[in-house]
């Protein structure tokens, strides 16, 4: 079975590589394709791949190559975890809105939009490749924003599911918490990518979220940020992300007094390259697990093995709304636990979702399809009003400037940008 | 035909009565009950209005009592116009959020709901007397926050339909812009009550919006305190309310740096009931149009008209969702052009709406959910959620200090309230 | 020994009390005069009072009193320790800023300018009454903001010394940690009352300073509420009320998150009260430390005796400026260690103060002037600009609006406001 | 009479050469050297430097150099005009502020910290080459921060003056409004290079402030950007730049909501090469003036004819304090009215300077001291500190991140800053 990972030149590939060994029973991967314009960053992280892998003992190979078509021929599914801009324009992301006064953030805010515009073009012709050189592939999308990302996707017509994190990351600390396998952990996720909610955390039929709060509650608030007020009075778990929703003026302020989280990765990820081009460096180094994502790569192999495997699980998505909650409308894309098998991932009836949650799903699920048609029509005016229908911005004067500067900031990838 | 005006004390009333005198072949009424529980004021205020009546040769007579049974027996209409707490109560709304860095407005963010909470059980209780007193009566709702009001009436099985003179005061300044009568002017009015758009002006069955804006877009820009360029680029105007959400740091800036608006209005209620003292008044006062409420008698006179005359004309009103818009519960109460005949109002079907405006009305249609719930029930968790879902506050440690402060402040108005 | 405490009736009387108790043999009081003009409340903390003393055997009687005339009559020292308005007054400056933006403080920024408002003349036809029957006694004034209050005093030409508990506080702290009696460590404090640097803990003659920093930096600046940085990179110890300057947008985000420090104190003042009124409690109850006012009785013990018994040892005291500061005018009032004799209190040379602190002295020494001249002579003009020259306001907007405002809420406290 | 003019490549030249033209009877100019090191462009206002005089039929030669050696050489006045780092700095310095929170300004709060860093070496080098060539020759720097460079300057021995162009621009518009010749005008001009008020405006001995501000008060306010009461209540005029303090959050406001003005100035410089590149151009183009500077021309003049022709004429100038201000430093710089002969300039006595004014003043004279020591000896430290004392940041968090992104964003011009 040939995986191809578009992006495979990121410094966060061996964490997916130290996944495929340890999880190769469940994902018998015989190649992995690496793809990756950056040649000589490729050449690294394929190095330390190909070492984890046969310290693993696995038998896959690993092919390095710049050639998307190379990468993903024959390939039975890809990963798109591409960057387009890199940490540099991840840096503008997070910084420019500041200077407006609002969060800076690479997925969400004026930052997620401005990458929503660099990526969607991208992706969508990427896709074109996998269409024509591995048609029968599922994309795996975890190329942020995956919510617009994989709409894009869809709307184009391309076997495509977004994936994510944070919900991996949640039932596995739930488990932790509760002592319990990962295994038999449901969750009651509901939102959208980067905007969701645990609802009802089941173990064994039983519904452990009231126990989980009423006893950990200030140790699940301090992960995410918020005050435990907020969680034991709603008596659910918000992601982090709605950190910068619901505290975010304190955001703001914090970012004011610090470096960015790009200025932060941007170092580490120095490091990683250094040590990857050690050859004596066989293993995961320990400074990965600061670079984020955790469990991607959990989160990764089981979507793939019941994709391509067809084992009817249930797994937290990125899928289609088509009716799952009936206040979005059905082209929507959602994040909730889905069956996934060989037909894609079909999302579970969802309870309703309190006005509380739905009325920010629903602002941020129709920012997102202004988002999408500015990222796919270019032109300031359909930015501007995608920041004016983003809840955190929001404001026609803020809305303008921000446009001048994103576009300015952002024109080596976006061709549509008229020069001033 | 007998028609109640609870809140008949308001220095507003002479407003009402001359429109009822102009407009008497519409409405002929015989009798006119104010009702109001401020008995020296009412007297004020019914003294005035039984001399416009008189010198308008009105033959209806004027009943002024504090008993709402007494007041609405008989009537065929009653007008809810009240104003739980007075200016002071408003001017609390006003100017306590701002104290927390948020937007000080009557029926928008925390001081609307301060007024939801206040009003909500004391319409419920008044609307009961209507049923028990006067059971075919309608209820038309001026009383504030209305689309939380109208719900709540709706809700509890009352006749009631809501107004607001926001649509009507634009399909006048419209039709003497383009110099029409104004009944030749249909607006194509979308959303919640105080957060609405024109998406359409239409005369003989043309849309004259683009010509408009086109031609007068700086005009009605400064008419709704918002940039020309949201009003070009968009194609819509919207309600100067939305002021509150689309300049929201503008109007703090100037909230900061002036008085309310309740204490100018409080001063100027002083002056108004002095001529009303005045036996030898007999018009409207001038002064009575800085009060705000423009075209509110002829937009009263029209809805009671076409419900008891079943005349079956299109008005805008504030009614049930049923489906207008898909994206909205059913149950909500939205603010469309509507059918009004003797069976009440039924919205015209509403072109989709734009996601950019969709997301804004969907989340303060969620807000409207919450609030009512805490206007029912009570408690400080359900006013602080009502608060966390606001658009305009939305943060979890601002709306736990706004919930102190604004429960604090109306305790008067709120039995459940428990002292700290 | 006569003693009169002016404001005698405070709920931190006890507190005193426990003092001269403790502190007997440095100063041999035989009568303590407690005056206000609550007579209930004087009644409870005068009973306490006496049961205290007697407890611990000491022979001084307490006489209560509403008159003032009465209470000064034959005292050699007279305390000022009142509240004009009380907590209510308090909660007023300490959250009506916040509604323009400012941080709410009792006696920095806009809420010290209105307490300066209402005390200054109360302050100072209370001295004219010690001056006429208790020609020979010194004031201690207490009564914030002290700055402001000695200043007024010394310019009607009073015999006062301003005294606060921040040095002491340093001195007993800093001992603490250095694990030496407090009489071995002098501090280098310079300044204005509650904007203060200590430069400088000799200890014999050594400074100990870069020590304690380098020792216990991080517990230093803990409990000044500063970054631990600010206080390694400087060198120096700024008072916790430094905060409102260096942190002014952390204080205003978290005063809009929670109750003001008037609402707790009024709270626990109720609590005191109660426990006052119990003919069994003799000794000064603990909650009383919650109270604030640390070391407020040792170092008014301190100054009075020192007064009184011309022992010419050094004690931080608020005194004009006289030179001291030569960026400052010689009829400035500042705050620095000061040889305390029977002449009354002569500032110690102080080393040239740095520009970073000079800077921000001189700013708000001017404030001082001109927030003077304002309680003396009234105005809404003076008012504004006195909060146009405070670096906490400094907006000509802001303060035009933050004027009116806090005249009118003090309106009762102050008989030159007109009404609006 | 050779004048130099370090930075004569800048697109103001023009500007400055038209005055030289004008007023050559009063400074009878033969040569006027042009230094620079962008070859290119000096190449083009040297051309149009040409023509104009020729034009004007101007004797003097025009010499165009990068080397300041030979252009200073001989000098018997040298003009500093230079701006290290172009407009792109410039840009940098208005718009990094707003990142933190913070008024974005080339001269004032952080832009102008950073300004001063890079500039203070480069003119201080400068002044040693004219120090060596040019030993008689004095400096007027023209360079902002005009206060921090002049005091750099003194400090280090020259023989300098700053100066501005606010003081001549109030003259003359007083004189237009009034009707008189300017020459008939002194004004009562008082504080700190960009941080001045008008106290008086004497025409023949009588002070016609009262009377401007009576009958032209709101014109005059409009011209600075501040509140008529504000001017009405002082009775004085501030500076525009005072606009920056007594409305920062407007400005900041603003600020966000437009392109800075370094943006404006980039392209409207492209443009006025591009007429300089014109060979049939030979007067100022019209553009000029919305460039800015007007008056900066005569005010050279007249400062140069003064020194070298000893008229000992009264001037508006940045001296050394040394008395005159006296709550300030003697070796402080201060803008006021001044006595200019051979001898140099020498201030007018100052009024007393009223508390309002003078803590501001002092405040940022501090920050002067501790920027320019930032300046001279770099270091984190030192400009952190910088920007804590300076009234428009002052807080600890947002001085610690701003001196991070000053730093980063000005590497290239500070030889200091170490690799992060
Ligand atoms: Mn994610
Ligand atoms: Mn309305
Ligand atoms: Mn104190
Ligand atoms: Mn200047």
């Amino acid at each position: 079975m040939k995986l191809a990972v578009v992006g495979g030149g990121s410094t966060y590939t061996p964490e997916l590589i130290d996944g495929f060994a340890r999880l190769r029973d469940e994902l018998p991967l015989t190649e992995i394709a690496l793809v990756d314009p950056d040649g000589s960053r490729l050449e690294l992280v394929a190095g330390i791949s190909r070492r984890m892998l046969d310290r693993a003992g696995h038998p896959a190979k690993v092919l390095a190559t710049s050639s998307v078509r190379e990468g993903v021929a024959g390939a039975q599914a890809v990963l798109f975890q591409l960057r387009v801009g890199g940490q540099a324009a991840r840096d503008v992301d997070e910084t420019l809105p500041l200077r407006c006064g609002c969060v800076g953030q690479e997925t969400t805010g004026a930052g997620g939009l401005a990458k929503a515009l660099r990526t969607v073009p991208v992706v969508l012709e990427l896709a074109e490749q996998v269409r024509a050189h591995a048609p029968e592939a599922w994309i795996v999308d975890f190329t942020n924003p995956v919510g617009i990302v994989t709409r894009a996707l869809l709307d184009a017509g391309h076997r495509a599911i977004g994936l994510c994190n944070v919900a991996i990351g949640f039932q596995r600390r739930f488990a932790g918490r509760l002592g319990v396998d990962p295994s038999r952990v449901s969750l009651g996720h509901v939102g959208l990518n980067h905007l969701t909610w645990e609802r009802s955390v089941m173990v064994d039929g039983m519904d452990v979220l009231p126990k989980l709060i009423a006893e950990d509650g200030q140790s699940i608030a301090d992960d995410i940020g918020l005050p435990v007020e907020l969680v034991t009075r709603l008596g659910v778990v918000p992601s982090y992300y709605l950190r910068y929703f619901y505290a975010h003026d304190l955001v703001v302020a914090e970012q004011r007094a610090k470096p960015s989280r790009a200025a932060e990765v941007a170092a580490m990820e120095a490091e990683l390259l250094k040590l990857y081009a050690d050859p004596s460096v066989d293993t995961k180094p320990a400074l990965l697990e600061k670079r984020g994502g955790a469990f991607y790569s959990e989160a990764a192999v089981a979507l793939i093995a019941s994709l391509l495997g067809d084992r009817g699980d249930t797994q937290v998505v990125n899928v289609r709304n088509a009716g799952a909650l009936p206040f979005l409308p059905d082209e929507a894309v959602i994040e909730v636990p889905a069956v996934v098998g060989a037909g894609g991932a079909v999302p579970l009836p969802v309870p309703a979702v309190e006005p509380l949650y739905a009325g920010l799903i629903a602002n941020v699920s129709a920012y997102e399809s202004v988002a999408l048609e500015a990222a796919l029509r270019g032109g300031a005016d359909r930015v501007r009003n995608a920041l004016l229908a983003h809840p955190l911005i929001g404001q026609e004067a803020v809305a303008g400037e921000l446009t001048r500067l994103l576009l300015e900031a952002n024109r080596a990838h976006l061709p549509w940008v008229v020069s001033a």
